[in-house]
């Protein structure tokens, strides 16, 4: 497992590389949720999301001889941008297993890093072939998106941040997909912050982690349906096991919730927030957790969005 | 004429009021751009707009008889927004005179800062006659959107911000309206930058300010058409005589390319602007002016948008 020293090694890696995001605050929306929400907006960070972090800290801790060949990875989203970016920061070459069905606007930006792209199917079986292929073809080292230690421990940063520049929290609330942002938050918290639970928001349609937690064994997520595209994973062995030691609990909400929380986040902060980044405010307005507490800390997760296809 | 001095007293007047803006880059927008470009973010300024300087220091600044009955504006936008919540930091009356034509939306923003609205025709001098009215049968303060050297004077801080957040820049740009961001940038950069250009950007289908600069007399705007819709007022004398002393050139823009530069600082920043705010960015983009220098300010003006009806 990771530990918090883990975390602060992985700010110090990450240190003039990645933005110090700041935290914004509203009004309004303390004022419909009854508390008062510190929103830390990770969708201003490098790459749009907080996926930089992860990937970041995993691609820098690299030896010389392990990153010469090159990183891969398989992404339809933000871990694929960030796993380029980062990639460039070294002079090393990437590559990116993608979903044929991936939209042209998440292409281009990979591209635009700077990545070479690898097409597949959009199975989980056809990607981790491809991605088997292009690593055996390359010598490239395979950055998961969040079944890495490096990876968690780099997510668990913004926690950090949050928690310096919020004050006491009572509460911090994060989106769960693959459970690596929620993993390295709540490792964060527990040495830090002990009185700060951490809770989990997911979406109803892709509840694996609700279910996994709630039945104590992995469940893993079987047709995933929810406007939350950056939550269709399922956790693995290793956050799984974080989330079930450290999380107070996970709630889910629907994607109407989802939805309506994302459009108040854009007409009264004026930020721009993917579906997936509202889910936790999501929660917080319908009131889906005990443990929320008068100060709550949410994680924007990221801002990557198709402005040609919004849900409203 | 304002001077730099009544600047500074707004801002200590203001201070604790308002927000300091954030001053926000994109390497990707300076790549296309050619240079490096600062954003001053008024999109993130109490009610989502610039128009809380002016109004809040000229509100802050009424004497107690002055304010005892109240202020009242005619405005469609952003303006009847800051008077009314610069009012309610006073616990006085506040009367918007708007045209039926504006949108619920603005209308619901307005009434929730607690103003009491009046309707209109959507002309200029029924605008007027209604105000007119207003302030005959209440004994409210008028608070001009513009024509105000208290409103000039509070519009002038975004920049001695900016000034101070970005480091030297070899010019600011600003979008023109009726004038009062310009004249007070304009006053501010020259006594305390005076190698600072200030460049005034206006749309095409309103180039009331563009014809008078380049003219030497007040041309007031005719018709306005775009979809810069915090744009379409005209100069007054006041504000007239600041620009053309002071500003360094006005340049125009297509309503196509101010579109084109919204949806970019969406997609790249992150953040949400309205029309108005995007057409400084958009000049650059398209090199309309010869003084933009290497470093550029750009005063992002608001973020009032109705999401259900966006231009792309």
């Amino acid at each position: 497992m990771p530990s918090i020293k883990d975390i602060k090694e992985a700010r110090k890696r990450l240190s003039g590389y990645i933005h110090r995001t700041p935290v914004l605050t509203s009004r309004t929306i303390d004022a419909m949720a009854g508390r008062e929400v510190f929103f830390k907006c990770e969708n201003l960070q490098k790459c749009g999301a907080f996926k930089i972090r992860g990937a970041g800290n995993a691609i820098l801790s690299l030896s010389g001889e392990e990153a010469s060949r090159g990183v891969a990875t398989h992404s339809s989203g933000n871990h694929a941008a960030a796993v380029a970016q980062a990639a460039s920061w070294r002079g090393i070459n990437s590559y990116v297993v993608m979903p044929r069905t991936a939209s042209e606007v998440k292409r281009k930006a990979v591209r635009s890093y700077g990545a070479e792209i690898f097409e597949c199917g959009p199975t989980l079986e056809s990607r981790e072939k491809a991605l088997a292929g292009v690593v055996a073809d390359t010598g490239a080292h395979f950055v998961h998106p969040y079944d890495d230690l490096m990876v968690v421990s780099g997510q668990g940063t913004a926690a950090l941040e949050l928690l310096e520049q919020a004050g006491p929290l009572d509460s911090i609330v994060v989106p769960v997909g693959g459970g690596g942002l929620a993993s390295g938050t709540a490792v964060c918290a527990a040495a830090i912050s002990p009185n700060t639970a951490v809770l989990a928001a997911e979406p109803g349609g892709a509840d694996d982690a609700y279910r996994s937690f709630k039945s104590g064994k992995l469940v893993p997520s079987v047709e995933p349906d929810t406007i939350a595209d950056g939550l269709l994973t399922s956790l693995s062995d290793l956050t799984f096991s974080i989330i079930s030691r450290y999380a107070e609990d996970i709630v889910t909400v629907s994607d109407e919730a989802i939805i309506e929380a994302m459009k108040l986040v854009w007409e009264r902060m004026k930020i721009v927030i993917e579906p997936s980044a509202a889910v936790p405010l999501a929660t917080i307005l319908t009131r889906r957790a005990a443990a929320y507490g008068n100060r709550v800390g949410v994680i924007l997760s990221g801002g990557n969005v198709d402005l040609s296809n919004l849900p409203f």
